[in-house]
Protein backbone atom coordinates (compact mmCIF):
# COMPACT_ATOMS: atom_id res chain seq x y z
CA UNK A 1 0.00 0.00 0.00
CA UNK A 2 0.86 2.98 -1.09
CA UNK A 3 1.88 6.24 1.80
CA UNK A 4 -0.56 9.12 1.88
CA UNK A 5 2.54 11.08 0.36
CA UNK A 6 3.12 8.99 -2.77
CA UNK A 7 -0.53 8.57 -3.26
CA UNK A 8 -0.93 12.38 -3.75
CA UNK A 9 1.50 12.61 -6.19
CA UNK A 10 0.58 9.76 -8.26
CA UNK A 11 -2.86 10.94 -8.73
CA UNK A 12 -1.35 14.74 -9.25
CA UNK A 13 0.80 13.13 -11.74
CA UNK A 14 -1.80 11.11 -13.73
CA UNK A 15 -3.99 14.23 -13.86
CA UNK A 16 -1.66 16.53 -14.91
CA UNK A 17 0.08 14.91 -17.57
CA UNK A 18 -0.96 15.79 -21.29
CA UNK A 19 -4.75 15.03 -22.06
CA UNK A 20 -7.99 15.50 -20.96
CA UNK A 21 -7.78 16.16 -17.36
CA UNK A 22 -4.97 18.23 -17.67
CA UNK A 23 -6.84 20.19 -20.46
CA UNK A 24 -9.95 20.54 -18.70
CA UNK A 25 -7.92 22.10 -15.43
CA UNK A 26 -8.23 19.14 -13.11
CA UNK A 27 -6.70 20.09 -9.97
CA UNK A 28 -6.13 17.38 -7.28
CA UNK A 29 -7.30 18.62 -3.85
CA UNK A 30 -6.45 15.54 -1.49
CA UNK A 31 -5.62 12.01 -2.28
CA UNK A 32 -5.86 9.64 0.65
CA UNK A 33 -6.06 5.66 0.50
CA UNK A 34 -9.60 5.35 -0.83
CA UNK A 35 -10.50 8.82 -1.08
CA UNK A 36 -9.64 11.49 -3.75
CA UNK A 37 -11.21 15.16 -3.63
CA UNK A 38 -10.39 17.13 -6.96
CA UNK A 39 -11.89 19.91 -8.79
CA UNK A 40 -12.11 22.26 -11.81
CA UNK A 41 -12.20 25.87 -12.64
CA UNK A 42 -14.77 27.35 -14.64
CA UNK A 43 -13.70 27.84 -17.79
CA UNK A 44 -15.66 28.79 -21.26
CA UNK A 45 -14.77 25.41 -23.04
CA UNK A 46 -16.31 23.78 -20.27
CA UNK A 47 -20.11 24.98 -20.35
CA UNK A 48 -22.95 24.44 -22.12
CA UNK A 49 -25.20 26.54 -23.69
CA UNK A 50 -27.03 28.14 -20.60
CA UNK A 51 -23.42 29.34 -19.30
CA UNK A 52 -23.36 26.42 -16.65
CA UNK A 53 -20.71 23.51 -16.49
CA UNK A 54 -21.56 20.32 -19.34
CA UNK A 55 -22.18 16.92 -18.05
CA UNK A 56 -20.17 15.76 -19.91
CA UNK A 57 -17.27 17.73 -18.25
CA UNK A 58 -18.86 16.50 -14.35
CA UNK A 59 -19.20 13.10 -15.92
CA UNK A 60 -15.27 13.27 -16.39
CA UNK A 61 -14.61 14.55 -13.27
CA UNK A 62 -16.81 12.35 -11.60
CA UNK A 63 -15.16 8.89 -13.54
CA UNK A 64 -11.30 10.14 -13.27
CA UNK A 65 -11.86 11.08 -9.21
CA UNK A 66 -13.24 7.52 -8.67
CA UNK A 67 -10.32 5.94 -10.74
CA UNK A 68 -8.32 7.91 -7.97
CA UNK A 69 -10.12 6.63 -5.04
CA UNK A 70 -9.82 3.04 -6.18
CA UNK A 71 -6.34 2.94 -7.30
CA UNK A 72 -5.14 4.52 -4.03
CA UNK A 73 -6.58 1.77 -2.17
CA UNK A 74 -5.12 -0.83 -4.27
CA UNK A 75 -1.78 -3.04 -4.07
CA UNK A 76 1.05 -0.84 -5.97
CA UNK A 77 1.66 -1.73 -9.55
CA UNK A 78 -2.67 -1.97 -9.79
CA UNK A 79 -4.98 1.06 -11.37
CA UNK A 80 -8.51 0.58 -11.60
CA UNK A 81 -9.99 1.29 -14.88
CA UNK A 82 -13.94 2.14 -15.46
CA UNK A 83 -16.22 -0.29 -16.46
CA UNK A 84 -19.69 1.76 -16.13
CA UNK A 85 -20.48 5.12 -15.08
CA UNK A 86 -23.93 6.07 -14.04
CA UNK A 87 -24.53 10.26 -13.31
CA UNK A 88 -27.34 11.59 -11.85
CA UNK A 89 -27.69 15.13 -12.50
CA UNK A 90 -29.63 16.60 -9.41
CA UNK A 91 -29.00 20.45 -9.66
CA UNK A 92 -27.21 22.93 -11.99
CA UNK A 93 -23.45 23.43 -11.76
CA UNK A 94 -23.25 27.01 -11.82
CA UNK A 95 -20.64 27.58 -9.48
CA UNK A 96 -17.19 29.17 -10.39
CA UNK A 97 -16.00 25.19 -9.28
CA UNK A 98 -17.12 21.79 -9.45
CA UNK A 99 -15.47 19.76 -6.89
CA UNK A 100 -15.58 16.26 -7.16
CA UNK A 101 -15.08 14.09 -3.18
CA UNK A 102 -15.27 10.26 -4.62
CA UNK A 103 -15.19 7.16 -2.05
CA UNK A 104 -14.31 3.38 -2.50
CA UNK A 105 -16.76 1.52 -1.02
CA UNK A 106 -15.86 -1.37 -2.09
CA UNK A 107 -12.48 -2.89 -3.65
CA UNK A 108 -11.85 -6.58 -4.22
CA UNK A 109 -9.08 -8.20 -6.58
CA UNK A 110 -10.81 -7.75 -9.61
CA UNK A 111 -13.36 -4.94 -9.54
CA UNK A 112 -14.47 -2.32 -7.49
CA UNK A 113 -16.63 0.27 -6.65
CA UNK A 114 -17.17 4.33 -5.99
CA UNK A 115 -19.14 6.46 -4.80
CA UNK A 116 -18.50 10.07 -6.20
CA UNK A 117 -20.86 13.46 -4.60
CA UNK A 118 -19.81 16.49 -6.82
CA UNK A 119 -20.69 19.79 -6.05
CA UNK A 120 -21.10 23.24 -7.75
CA UNK A 121 -19.04 25.70 -5.65
CA UNK A 122 -19.10 29.77 -5.50
CA UNK A 123 -18.05 31.83 -2.51
CA UNK A 124 -16.88 28.94 -0.42
CA UNK A 125 -20.83 27.68 -0.61
CA UNK A 126 -21.01 24.58 -2.09
CA UNK A 127 -24.25 22.92 -3.65
CA UNK A 128 -24.74 18.78 -4.17
CA UNK A 129 -25.06 19.23 -8.54
CA UNK A 130 -24.42 15.30 -9.11
CA UNK A 131 -24.03 11.99 -7.46
CA UNK A 132 -22.10 8.94 -9.52
CA UNK A 133 -21.90 5.48 -8.86
CA UNK A 134 -18.69 3.59 -10.90
CA UNK A 135 -17.91 0.32 -11.37
CA UNK A 136 -13.83 -0.40 -11.93
CA UNK A 137 -11.93 -2.98 -12.83
CA UNK A 138 -8.61 -3.49 -11.27
CA UNK A 139 -5.65 -4.07 -13.54
CA UNK A 140 -1.95 -3.94 -14.14
CA UNK A 141 -0.61 -0.60 -14.06
CA UNK A 142 1.03 0.25 -17.56
CA UNK A 143 4.68 1.02 -17.91
CA UNK A 144 3.47 4.33 -19.21
CA UNK A 145 1.99 5.62 -15.73
CA UNK B 1 -42.76 18.94 -35.07
CA UNK B 2 -39.71 20.63 -37.01
CA UNK B 3 -38.65 19.21 -40.55
CA UNK B 4 -35.73 17.39 -40.69
CA UNK B 5 -33.73 20.39 -42.37
CA UNK B 6 -34.42 22.58 -39.62
CA UNK B 7 -33.84 19.67 -37.14
CA UNK B 8 -30.36 19.27 -38.33
CA UNK B 9 -29.90 23.22 -38.18
CA UNK B 10 -30.87 23.22 -34.59
CA UNK B 11 -28.82 20.66 -33.50
CA UNK B 12 -25.76 22.25 -34.96
CA UNK B 13 -26.63 25.54 -33.66
CA UNK B 14 -26.29 24.38 -30.38
CA UNK B 15 -23.18 21.93 -30.91
CA UNK B 16 -21.31 24.75 -32.27
CA UNK B 17 -21.98 27.48 -30.41
CA UNK B 18 -18.98 28.50 -27.94
CA UNK B 19 -18.76 26.14 -25.12
CA UNK B 20 -17.80 22.60 -24.39
CA UNK B 21 -18.83 20.38 -27.51
CA UNK B 22 -17.61 23.10 -29.92
CA UNK B 23 -14.56 23.17 -28.02
CA UNK B 24 -14.19 19.43 -27.94
CA UNK B 25 -15.11 19.90 -31.99
CA UNK B 26 -18.42 17.70 -31.90
CA UNK B 27 -19.32 17.43 -35.73
CA UNK B 28 -23.17 16.90 -36.26
CA UNK B 29 -23.15 14.10 -38.56
CA UNK B 30 -27.31 14.08 -39.52
CA UNK B 31 -30.18 14.77 -37.51
CA UNK B 32 -33.49 13.22 -37.91
CA UNK B 33 -36.90 12.96 -35.80
CA UNK B 34 -35.50 10.70 -32.74
CA UNK B 35 -31.94 9.73 -34.21
CA UNK B 36 -28.73 11.81 -34.34
CA UNK B 37 -25.31 11.20 -35.15
CA UNK B 38 -22.39 12.94 -34.15
CA UNK B 39 -18.39 12.55 -33.95
CA UNK B 40 -15.34 14.08 -32.47
CA UNK B 41 -12.05 13.72 -33.83
CA UNK B 42 -9.30 12.88 -31.88
CA UNK B 43 -6.85 15.40 -30.25
CA UNK B 44 -3.77 15.74 -27.82
CA UNK B 45 -6.57 17.54 -25.08
CA UNK B 46 -9.56 14.61 -25.23
CA UNK B 47 -6.99 11.54 -24.51
CA UNK B 48 -6.01 10.08 -21.17
CA UNK B 49 -2.72 8.75 -20.71
CA UNK B 50 -2.45 5.47 -22.94
CA UNK B 51 -3.76 7.63 -25.48
CA UNK B 52 -7.51 6.68 -26.14
CA UNK B 53 -10.26 9.14 -25.96
CA UNK B 54 -11.26 9.44 -22.23
CA UNK B 55 -14.76 8.47 -20.74
CA UNK B 56 -15.38 11.71 -19.97
CA UNK B 57 -15.34 12.81 -23.54
CA UNK B 58 -16.98 9.63 -24.49
CA UNK B 59 -19.91 10.57 -21.73
CA UNK B 60 -20.12 13.87 -22.60
CA UNK B 61 -20.71 13.33 -26.50
CA UNK B 62 -23.45 10.08 -25.71
CA UNK B 63 -25.39 12.85 -23.57
CA UNK B 64 -24.82 15.46 -26.05
CA UNK B 65 -26.19 13.18 -28.95
CA UNK B 66 -28.94 11.58 -26.50
CA UNK B 67 -30.18 15.57 -25.67
CA UNK B 68 -30.75 15.69 -29.27
CA UNK B 69 -31.88 12.24 -30.35
CA UNK B 70 -34.59 13.35 -28.14
CA UNK B 71 -35.29 17.17 -28.96
CA UNK B 72 -35.78 16.57 -32.59
CA UNK B 73 -38.28 13.98 -31.41
CA UNK B 74 -40.29 16.79 -29.25
CA UNK B 75 -42.59 19.32 -30.31
CA UNK B 76 -41.19 22.75 -31.54
CA UNK B 77 -40.02 24.86 -28.62
CA UNK B 78 -39.29 22.11 -26.21
CA UNK B 79 -35.78 20.77 -25.09
CA UNK B 80 -34.50 17.21 -23.70
CA UNK B 81 -32.03 17.97 -20.46
CA UNK B 82 -30.46 15.12 -18.60
CA UNK B 83 -31.73 13.62 -15.59
CA UNK B 84 -28.78 10.78 -15.61
CA UNK B 85 -26.40 9.06 -17.89
CA UNK B 86 -25.21 5.29 -17.47
CA UNK B 87 -22.34 5.04 -20.06
CA UNK B 88 -20.50 1.21 -20.36
CA UNK B 89 -17.35 1.05 -21.74
CA UNK B 90 -16.98 -2.23 -24.14
CA UNK B 91 -13.45 -1.60 -25.65
CA UNK B 92 -10.48 1.11 -25.82
CA UNK B 93 -11.55 3.84 -27.99
CA UNK B 94 -8.40 4.09 -29.79
CA UNK B 95 -9.46 5.22 -33.46
CA UNK B 96 -9.13 8.64 -35.23
CA UNK B 97 -12.88 9.41 -33.90
CA UNK B 98 -15.78 8.58 -31.68
CA UNK B 99 -18.57 8.16 -33.51
CA UNK B 100 -22.21 8.31 -31.71
CA UNK B 101 -25.21 7.28 -32.83
CA UNK B 102 -28.30 8.19 -30.95
CA UNK B 103 -31.59 7.01 -30.93
CA UNK B 104 -34.52 8.22 -28.74
CA UNK B 105 -36.36 4.80 -27.87
CA UNK B 106 -39.34 6.52 -25.51
CA UNK B 107 -40.66 10.14 -25.19
CA UNK B 108 -43.47 10.96 -22.97
CA UNK B 109 -44.75 14.63 -22.29
CA UNK B 110 -42.05 15.02 -19.27
CA UNK B 111 -39.58 12.28 -19.47
CA UNK B 112 -37.76 10.57 -22.20
CA UNK B 113 -35.45 7.52 -22.97
CA UNK B 114 -32.42 7.63 -25.76
CA UNK B 115 -29.78 4.76 -25.95
CA UNK B 116 -26.69 5.66 -27.58
CA UNK B 117 -24.03 3.48 -29.08
CA UNK B 118 -21.10 4.98 -29.78
CA UNK B 119 -17.90 3.31 -31.96
CA UNK B 120 -13.94 4.07 -32.60
CA UNK B 121 -13.78 4.36 -36.08
CA UNK B 122 -10.30 4.32 -37.68
CA UNK B 123 -9.61 3.88 -41.37
CA UNK B 124 -13.77 3.23 -41.77
CA UNK B 125 -13.59 0.58 -39.46
CA UNK B 126 -15.88 0.50 -36.60
CA UNK B 127 -15.83 -0.67 -33.36
CA UNK B 128 -18.00 -0.12 -30.65
CA UNK B 129 -16.22 0.80 -27.65
CA UNK B 130 -19.21 2.18 -25.37
CA UNK B 131 -23.54 2.12 -24.81
CA UNK B 132 -25.43 4.40 -23.40
CA UNK B 133 -28.41 4.65 -21.94
CA UNK B 134 -29.98 8.28 -20.71
CA UNK B 135 -33.00 9.05 -19.07
CA UNK B 136 -33.61 13.07 -19.48
CA UNK B 137 -36.72 15.50 -18.89
CA UNK B 138 -38.25 17.63 -21.06
CA UNK B 139 -38.64 21.23 -20.77
CA UNK B 140 -39.35 24.86 -22.21
CA UNK B 141 -36.48 25.36 -24.96
CA UNK B 142 -34.55 28.56 -22.89
CA UNK B 143 -34.63 31.72 -25.29
CA UNK B 144 -31.05 31.67 -25.02
CA UNK B 145 -30.74 28.52 -27.44
CA UNK C 1 -47.47 17.59 3.32
CA UNK C 2 -48.30 14.70 5.21
CA UNK C 3 -47.46 14.09 8.82
CA UNK C 4 -45.11 11.45 9.48
CA UNK C 5 -48.06 9.21 11.23
CA UNK C 6 -50.06 9.26 7.72
CA UNK C 7 -47.02 9.02 6.00
CA UNK C 8 -46.20 5.53 7.74
CA UNK C 9 -49.75 4.42 6.92
CA UNK C 10 -49.60 5.75 3.41
CA UNK C 11 -46.09 3.30 3.10
CA UNK C 12 -47.36 0.43 4.75
CA UNK C 13 -50.78 0.51 2.85
CA UNK C 14 -49.21 0.30 -0.71
CA UNK C 15 -46.51 -1.92 0.71
CA UNK C 16 -49.17 -4.56 2.53
CA UNK C 17 -51.88 -4.89 -0.36
CA UNK C 18 -52.24 -8.07 -2.34
CA UNK C 19 -49.06 -8.15 -4.74
CA UNK C 20 -45.23 -8.57 -5.20
CA UNK C 21 -44.59 -6.11 -2.43
CA UNK C 22 -46.91 -8.55 0.16
CA UNK C 23 -45.72 -11.02 -0.89
CA UNK C 24 -42.59 -11.12 -0.60
CA UNK C 25 -43.07 -9.95 3.17
CA UNK C 26 -41.81 -6.33 3.00
CA UNK C 27 -42.34 -4.79 6.19
CA UNK C 28 -42.16 -0.88 7.12
CA UNK C 29 -39.81 -0.07 9.51
CA UNK C 30 -40.11 3.85 9.24
CA UNK C 31 -41.32 6.49 7.10
CA UNK C 32 -40.23 10.11 7.56
CA UNK C 33 -40.83 12.49 4.89
CA UNK C 34 -37.94 12.25 2.63
CA UNK C 35 -36.63 8.94 4.15
CA UNK C 36 -38.17 5.39 4.42
CA UNK C 37 -36.77 2.00 5.61
CA UNK C 38 -38.19 -1.16 4.63
CA UNK C 39 -36.99 -4.66 5.16
CA UNK C 40 -37.84 -8.60 4.61
CA UNK C 41 -37.05 -11.60 6.06
CA UNK C 42 -35.16 -14.13 4.79
CA UNK C 43 -37.03 -17.07 2.86
CA UNK C 44 -36.80 -20.07 0.63
CA UNK C 45 -38.38 -18.54 -2.81
CA UNK C 46 -36.49 -15.34 -2.44
CA UNK C 47 -32.89 -16.82 -2.68
CA UNK C 48 -30.54 -17.24 -5.70
CA UNK C 49 -28.57 -21.25 -5.66
CA UNK C 50 -26.03 -19.79 -3.29
CA UNK C 51 -28.86 -19.41 -0.36
CA UNK C 52 -27.75 -15.56 -0.59
CA UNK C 53 -30.91 -12.99 -1.26
CA UNK C 54 -31.63 -12.98 -5.05
CA UNK C 55 -30.31 -9.59 -6.67
CA UNK C 56 -33.88 -9.12 -7.93
CA UNK C 57 -35.16 -9.37 -4.33
CA UNK C 58 -32.43 -6.65 -3.42
CA UNK C 59 -33.31 -4.55 -6.67
CA UNK C 60 -36.99 -4.49 -5.78
CA UNK C 61 -36.69 -3.83 -2.50
CA UNK C 62 -34.44 -0.88 -3.19
CA UNK C 63 -37.29 0.28 -6.04
CA UNK C 64 -40.27 0.59 -3.73
CA UNK C 65 -38.34 1.93 -0.75
CA UNK C 66 -36.89 4.81 -3.25
CA UNK C 67 -40.79 5.35 -4.40
CA UNK C 68 -41.55 5.65 -0.49
CA UNK C 69 -38.76 7.84 0.09
CA UNK C 70 -39.65 10.31 -2.79
CA UNK C 71 -43.40 9.74 -2.19
CA UNK C 72 -43.91 11.15 1.08
CA UNK C 73 -41.60 14.21 0.42
CA UNK C 74 -44.44 14.75 -2.40
CA UNK C 75 -47.64 17.31 -1.98
CA UNK C 76 -50.52 15.16 -0.98
CA UNK C 77 -52.24 13.45 -4.03
CA UNK C 78 -48.66 12.81 -5.89
CA UNK C 79 -47.09 9.39 -5.90
CA UNK C 80 -43.37 8.58 -7.47
CA UNK C 81 -43.18 5.89 -10.14
CA UNK C 82 -39.73 4.66 -10.88
CA UNK C 83 -37.83 6.06 -14.58
CA UNK C 84 -34.99 4.02 -13.84
CA UNK C 85 -32.91 2.22 -11.35
CA UNK C 86 -29.48 1.73 -10.78
CA UNK C 87 -28.34 -0.89 -8.31
CA UNK C 88 -24.74 -2.00 -7.40
CA UNK C 89 -23.98 -5.30 -5.53
CA UNK C 90 -20.93 -4.74 -3.21
CA UNK C 91 -21.20 -7.97 -0.83
CA UNK C 92 -23.70 -10.92 -0.72
CA UNK C 93 -26.93 -10.62 1.13
CA UNK C 94 -26.42 -13.79 3.66
CA UNK C 95 -28.25 -12.49 6.05
CA UNK C 96 -31.34 -13.26 7.63
CA UNK C 97 -32.99 -9.98 6.49
CA UNK C 98 -32.10 -7.19 3.59
CA UNK C 99 -32.61 -3.77 5.29
CA UNK C 100 -33.17 -0.99 2.77
CA UNK C 101 -32.79 2.99 4.15
CA UNK C 102 -34.28 5.02 1.06
CA UNK C 103 -32.90 8.91 1.61
CA UNK C 104 -34.78 11.36 -1.46
CA UNK C 105 -31.98 13.59 -2.38
CA UNK C 106 -33.49 16.10 -4.99
CA UNK C 107 -37.35 16.45 -5.46
CA UNK C 108 -38.62 18.54 -8.13
CA UNK C 109 -42.21 19.15 -9.40
CA UNK C 110 -41.69 16.44 -11.92
CA UNK C 111 -38.69 14.45 -11.42
CA UNK C 112 -36.76 13.65 -8.31
CA UNK C 113 -33.76 11.60 -7.22
CA UNK C 114 -33.09 8.59 -4.09
CA UNK C 115 -30.48 6.85 -3.46
CA UNK C 116 -31.13 3.65 -1.06
CA UNK C 117 -28.45 1.47 0.89
CA UNK C 118 -29.29 -1.82 1.57
CA UNK C 119 -27.83 -3.95 4.27
CA UNK C 120 -27.63 -7.52 4.74
CA UNK C 121 -28.48 -8.18 8.23
CA UNK C 122 -27.79 -10.98 10.89
CA UNK C 123 -27.79 -10.82 14.62
CA UNK C 124 -28.00 -7.54 14.44
CA UNK C 125 -24.84 -6.91 12.27
CA UNK C 126 -25.41 -5.00 9.46
CA UNK C 127 -22.93 -4.83 6.10
CA UNK C 128 -23.36 -3.05 3.18
CA UNK C 129 -24.84 -5.49 0.49
CA UNK C 130 -25.82 -2.82 -2.02
CA UNK C 131 -26.31 0.83 -2.86
CA UNK C 132 -29.03 1.92 -5.48
CA UNK C 133 -29.70 5.33 -7.12
CA UNK C 134 -33.49 5.69 -8.69
CA UNK C 135 -34.40 8.22 -10.65
CA UNK C 136 -38.35 9.01 -10.38
CA UNK C 137 -41.08 10.86 -11.95
CA UNK C 138 -44.06 12.69 -9.95
CA UNK C 139 -47.64 11.45 -11.17
CA UNK C 140 -51.12 12.33 -9.61
CA UNK C 141 -51.47 9.63 -7.02
CA UNK C 142 -54.66 7.36 -9.10
CA UNK C 143 -57.91 6.59 -7.58
CA UNK C 144 -56.77 2.78 -6.80
CA UNK C 145 -54.03 4.07 -4.00
CA UNK D 1 -17.71 -23.81 -25.10
CA UNK D 2 -20.72 -25.91 -24.00
CA UNK D 3 -23.07 -26.98 -27.13
CA UNK D 4 -26.29 -25.22 -27.47
CA UNK D 5 -28.08 -28.13 -26.44
CA UNK D 6 -25.76 -28.00 -22.66
CA UNK D 7 -26.49 -24.69 -22.58
CA UNK D 8 -30.04 -24.84 -22.53
CA UNK D 9 -30.05 -27.53 -19.73
CA UNK D 10 -27.33 -25.23 -17.52
CA UNK D 11 -29.12 -22.05 -17.70
CA UNK D 12 -32.81 -24.65 -17.68
CA UNK D 13 -31.33 -25.90 -14.30
CA UNK D 14 -30.10 -22.83 -12.30
CA UNK D 15 -33.45 -21.25 -12.93
CA UNK D 16 -35.38 -23.98 -11.92
CA UNK D 17 -34.09 -25.19 -9.24
CA UNK D 18 -35.76 -23.90 -5.86
CA UNK D 19 -35.32 -20.15 -4.98
CA UNK D 20 -36.45 -17.05 -6.18
CA UNK D 21 -36.51 -17.83 -10.12
CA UNK D 22 -38.14 -20.68 -10.16
CA UNK D 23 -40.90 -19.69 -7.29
CA UNK D 24 -41.66 -16.49 -9.37
CA UNK D 25 -42.20 -18.98 -12.50
CA UNK D 26 -39.30 -17.97 -15.04
CA UNK D 27 -39.21 -20.44 -17.76
CA UNK D 28 -36.23 -20.81 -20.06
CA UNK D 29 -37.26 -20.17 -23.72
CA UNK D 30 -33.99 -20.11 -25.52
CA UNK D 31 -30.08 -20.43 -24.73
CA UNK D 32 -27.64 -20.06 -27.18
CA UNK D 33 -23.95 -18.88 -26.56
CA UNK D 34 -24.09 -15.27 -25.81
CA UNK D 35 -27.88 -15.09 -25.63
CA UNK D 36 -30.65 -16.34 -23.80
CA UNK D 37 -34.73 -15.61 -23.71
CA UNK D 38 -36.76 -16.00 -20.28
CA UNK D 39 -40.40 -15.28 -19.59
CA UNK D 40 -42.53 -14.79 -16.42
CA UNK D 41 -46.13 -15.37 -17.01
CA UNK D 42 -48.68 -12.80 -14.82
CA UNK D 43 -49.76 -13.79 -11.05
CA UNK D 44 -51.07 -11.67 -8.40
CA UNK D 45 -47.75 -11.91 -6.18
CA UNK D 46 -45.73 -10.50 -9.19
CA UNK D 47 -48.00 -7.06 -9.49
CA UNK D 48 -47.81 -3.90 -7.86
CA UNK D 49 -51.12 -2.01 -6.77
CA UNK D 50 -51.99 -1.00 -10.20
CA UNK D 51 -51.97 -4.50 -11.45
CA UNK D 52 -49.17 -4.66 -13.99
CA UNK D 53 -45.60 -6.53 -13.35
CA UNK D 54 -44.33 -4.89 -10.19
CA UNK D 55 -40.43 -3.16 -11.11
CA UNK D 56 -38.43 -5.42 -9.50
CA UNK D 57 -39.71 -8.67 -10.93
CA UNK D 58 -38.65 -6.89 -14.34
CA UNK D 59 -35.25 -6.14 -12.73
CA UNK D 60 -34.86 -9.99 -11.06
CA UNK D 61 -35.74 -11.42 -14.56
CA UNK D 62 -33.60 -9.36 -16.62
CA UNK D 63 -30.66 -10.05 -14.10
CA UNK D 64 -31.23 -13.55 -14.65
CA UNK D 65 -31.25 -13.75 -18.31
CA UNK D 66 -28.19 -11.30 -18.41
CA UNK D 67 -26.24 -13.78 -16.87
CA UNK D 68 -27.42 -16.53 -18.73
CA UNK D 69 -26.49 -14.57 -22.36
CA UNK D 70 -22.70 -14.28 -20.15
CA UNK D 71 -22.24 -17.93 -18.86
CA UNK D 72 -23.20 -19.27 -21.94
CA UNK D 73 -20.69 -17.19 -23.59
CA UNK D 74 -17.81 -18.21 -21.21
CA UNK D 75 -15.35 -20.90 -21.23
CA UNK D 76 -16.57 -24.29 -19.00
CA UNK D 77 -16.42 -24.08 -15.45
CA UNK D 78 -17.09 -20.55 -15.35
CA UNK D 79 -20.29 -18.11 -14.40
CA UNK D 80 -21.34 -14.54 -14.42
CA UNK D 81 -22.25 -12.75 -11.62
CA UNK D 82 -23.76 -8.88 -11.43
CA UNK D 83 -21.31 -6.11 -10.46
CA UNK D 84 -24.20 -3.46 -11.59
CA UNK D 85 -27.45 -3.53 -13.20
CA UNK D 86 -29.12 -0.57 -14.66
CA UNK D 87 -33.01 -0.80 -15.44
CA UNK D 88 -35.08 1.90 -17.48
CA UNK D 89 -38.74 1.15 -17.36
CA UNK D 90 -40.27 2.53 -20.59
CA UNK D 91 -43.87 1.52 -20.61
CA UNK D 92 -46.39 -0.02 -18.67
CA UNK D 93 -45.42 -4.24 -18.14
CA UNK D 94 -49.44 -5.03 -18.53
CA UNK D 95 -49.44 -8.14 -20.70
CA UNK D 96 -49.68 -11.80 -19.70
CA UNK D 97 -46.26 -11.94 -19.56
CA UNK D 98 -43.28 -10.77 -19.54
CA UNK D 99 -40.09 -11.87 -21.63
CA UNK D 100 -36.31 -11.05 -21.66
CA UNK D 101 -34.18 -11.01 -24.40
CA UNK D 102 -30.80 -10.70 -23.03
CA UNK D 103 -27.44 -10.61 -25.28
CA UNK D 104 -23.95 -10.48 -24.07
CA UNK D 105 -22.27 -7.53 -26.01
CA UNK D 106 -18.79 -7.61 -24.44
CA UNK D 107 -17.07 -11.09 -23.02
CA UNK D 108 -13.82 -10.85 -21.17
CA UNK D 109 -12.15 -13.21 -19.05
CA UNK D 110 -12.96 -10.91 -15.73
CA UNK D 111 -16.03 -8.66 -16.40
CA UNK D 112 -18.71 -8.45 -19.47
CA UNK D 113 -21.57 -6.12 -20.07
CA UNK D 114 -25.02 -7.84 -21.49
CA UNK D 115 -28.01 -6.03 -22.54
CA UNK D 116 -31.43 -6.91 -22.03
CA UNK D 117 -34.72 -5.98 -23.65
CA UNK D 118 -37.88 -6.82 -21.77
CA UNK D 119 -41.08 -7.11 -23.34
CA UNK D 120 -44.82 -7.02 -21.89
CA UNK D 121 -46.91 -9.84 -24.16
CA UNK D 122 -50.40 -9.78 -24.44
CA UNK D 123 -51.80 -11.90 -27.24
CA UNK D 124 -48.86 -12.06 -29.04
CA UNK D 125 -48.54 -8.55 -29.13
CA UNK D 126 -44.70 -7.39 -27.65
CA UNK D 127 -44.08 -3.97 -26.40
CA UNK D 128 -40.89 -2.90 -25.38
CA UNK D 129 -41.69 -1.86 -21.65
CA UNK D 130 -37.68 -2.15 -19.83
CA UNK D 131 -34.48 -2.14 -20.79
CA UNK D 132 -31.57 -3.24 -19.07
CA UNK D 133 -27.73 -3.10 -19.02
CA UNK D 134 -25.83 -5.80 -16.68
CA UNK D 135 -22.41 -5.37 -16.15
CA UNK D 136 -20.78 -8.55 -14.69
CA UNK D 137 -17.63 -10.38 -13.54
CA UNK D 138 -16.64 -14.03 -14.66
CA UNK D 139 -15.95 -16.16 -11.55
CA UNK D 140 -15.30 -19.97 -11.39
CA UNK D 141 -18.70 -21.94 -11.22
CA UNK D 142 -19.49 -22.84 -7.65
CA UNK D 143 -19.48 -27.16 -7.20
CA UNK D 144 -23.19 -26.42 -6.13
CA UNK D 145 -24.49 -25.14 -9.18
Amino acid sequence: MNTSGSMFELVKQITTRPGYTSAAGTEVISAEPGEVHMQIKKKPNLLQFNGFFHGGVIAGLADHAAGGAVTTALPQGKIAVTIDLHVNFLAPAKGEFIIARAKAIQVGTTVATAKVEVFSSENSQEVLCSIAIVSLRVVDMPKSV
